[in-house]
């Protein structure tokens, strides 16, 4: 019996991991819960699962949540600190980290430096502070089990083969909703078209993010650190099916990839299984069915935030936070109809140029460029605001 | 240094590994060639890679060997149990299988039965004896690595993944030059047309059983001893480009591949390196510049041979050794303009027909079936002859 927190519950991720738990009650026990604000869906959760302790970042929620569950069978907690508390439960095998974005960094890091497994689907505190979470995963003895679909190809493609014999990894990306729209009608994208994922269903904040490729802008950030690998060995392809997860290309011609149809609940269940497999047994993966899959270069024109990441990344070592803050300020603007698609580069690309090189070897650090950098987005938004 | 011999070195895999061997002459050294007339192509091996010993299958042609070369440099060993003593040298650590044929099945078993470790391109000793040889190989602790190209994908997309979890393997058929063409104009292919394959670049038997799909059929018969999987758990999908070379689906639908550019020193030096692998440095698999690859599911009405091999491994143990002996007389005959294309199938089928149940537990009597299913083949083929 495996003990797990899932941190994000209530979010897409958090509701795979629960499904892939539900249908396999004798290996999983729910030990711990986190959410934001979502108090409903929180409830149903804990009256199904019976974890012993849960946390709301908000506290007027986790009041509510008190009020209607019963307080001597689970421990309401609140705010970022009942997070961590919850991500540090002793009595914990594995936690399955699916905040999104950068709140996500400070449970996660709870988690890591209790020495518990981690299951990461947040990629925002790796692209923040990538270096100074392998270096505390290392200290605490911690794996860091990727459950981003592209990450987990990479994670499986890479078991039983050697790291030093591996050429370069390359990235799928589906290019998102815009991938075959010409350039010129970008001006005219509207949030409801932006949050039409061709090929996954996903939280809001992930699909803006494909839809500009920034995801994999982040995704390759990520995996510099995840992996260990310079950034001159990662690369992109696009690949509208997303049928190919992503594929590692060995020095001796030699290229391991990973497929399956576009479900979480396949890596979510590796991260959790890890080394063994469930039989989810999802209907076969009939490419003669599917009859084609199709690849193209990236287009980083039509698409600046993937090669904003790439600069982040070579540049100086707080300009990924720089870039993360300026994008999750952009995309929750973009969500609230308050700026258009188009800006969304723009904001990132001046918060990036206003950056100036500070210190950064400590989470505190981070945190600190990450604030500044949304206040800075905040302001460059002010003036760049295109009426929508 | 990994001392090599290659069975079959004047064959298309034979000339591969030595051009592996030239470029990386400080991991591998040559100690023994067999070729079956070649010698004219055997003496420019022993002149460059300096072997201890050679065989030839036939006598006139080591006799032809002798007279050149200087024998107190390299011995000259001849025939069936020339090639079996080249096998079973000592002072070796991996023998080469690359005969053509079921004319490979003695010498393999001989580096088997000596303890060597096998890299296995001879398929056809598998599909005759596949459970005698892997019990044989059981028995002295040796590994066979498989060097077919599909193969060599489903083994090493097995590695680091555990094999109770397989779902099934998958194997891809690039369905050789005639697979777009429609059933009515099979009665015209000719033997040129057979020895075009759009992808690879190999000897002539396998281009021709790669033109009916019996390539496909023998593969999955080795496969069905190679990995220790039933039948039913070996699928077969076609796929034009040849880049995907083969797929393992498991249980939580995860797929892992390999793919590559069409080039055998890949596979051959992963079985002659494993785990390591060698910096063959091939260009990038550009999948963005290639742009599509696609599948289909196999015609096994068009191509009846895939069908006949199925047939073989679900029916009486006898029966695969029976197939591939009436296939090896067919495309022999057509390879010499005896019978036409559509002969072919039509003599293998009539062949396993005509097979009674006989033991099957000892190497003699796999041969003895070989024996009787040659001399019935050739019978067959007398009357079901086209005129071409």
């Amino acid at each position: 019996m495996k003990r797990i927190v899932i941190l994000g519950s209530t979010g897409s991720i958090g509701a795979s991991t629960l499904d892939v738990v539900s249908k396999f009650q004798d290996r999983f026990q729910v030990v711990g819960l986190t959410a934001c604000t979502n108090d409903t869906i929180l409830e149903d959760q804990i009256r199904t699962f019976h974890p012993t302790v849960v946390a709301l970042s908000s506290p007027d929620a986790a009041q509510r949540l008190r009020a209607r569950v019963d307080t001597t069978q689970v421990e309401v907690l609140e705010g970022e600190s009942g997070l961590c508390e919850v991500a540090r439960v002793p009595e914990c095998d594995l936690v399955i980290s699916a905040i999104v974005g950068g709140a996500g960094l400070k449970p996660t890091l709870a988690a890591i430096q209790a020495g518990t497994q981690v299951a990461l689907a947040n990629k925002e505190p790796m692209v923040m502070a990538g270096h100074l979470m392998k270096q505390e995963a290392k200290k605490h003895g911690v794996t860091i089990f990727p459950i981003d679909s592209e990450h987990s190809a990479i994670f499986q493609s890479m078991e039983g083969h050697r790291k030093e014999d591996i050429r370069r990894i390359v990235l799928t990306a589906s290019g998102g909703p815009f991938w075959d729209w010409p350039a010129t009608d970008f001006e005219r994208i509207t949030l409801e078209q932006a949050l039409q994922h061709p090929n996954w269903k996903m939280g809001a904040k992930i699909t803006i993010d494909s839809a500009t490729l920034m995801n994999k802008g982040l995704e390759v950030i990520e995996a510099r650190w995840l992996f260990d690998l310079p950034v001159a060995q990662i690369d992109v392809v696009i690949h509208r099916e997303s049928i190919i997860h992503s594929l590692v290309e060995y020095c001796d011609g030699s290229v391991i990839s990973q497929l399956g149809h576009p479900d979480m609940r396949t890596p979510i269940s590796y991260a959790m299984n890890y080394p063994e497999r469930i039989p989810l047994l999802p209907p076969l993966l009939d490419l003669g069915k599917i009859g084609t899959l199709t690849f193209a270069p990236p287009d980083t024109e039509k698409f600046p935030c993937l090669q904003l990441a790439y600069d982040a990344l070579a540049g100086e070592a707080g300009l990924p936070a720089t870039l993360n803050a300026a994008n999750e300020v952009a995309v929750h603007a973009f969500l609230n109809n308050q700026i258009a698609f188009l800006d969304i580069p723009n904001i990132i690309q001046e918060t990036m140029a206003a950056y100036h090189p500070a210190p950064l070897s400590t989470i505190d650090e981070v945190l600190e460029i990450d604030q500044w950098a949304r206040r800075t987005a905040e302001e460059i938004m002010k003036t760049c605001m295109t009426p929508v």
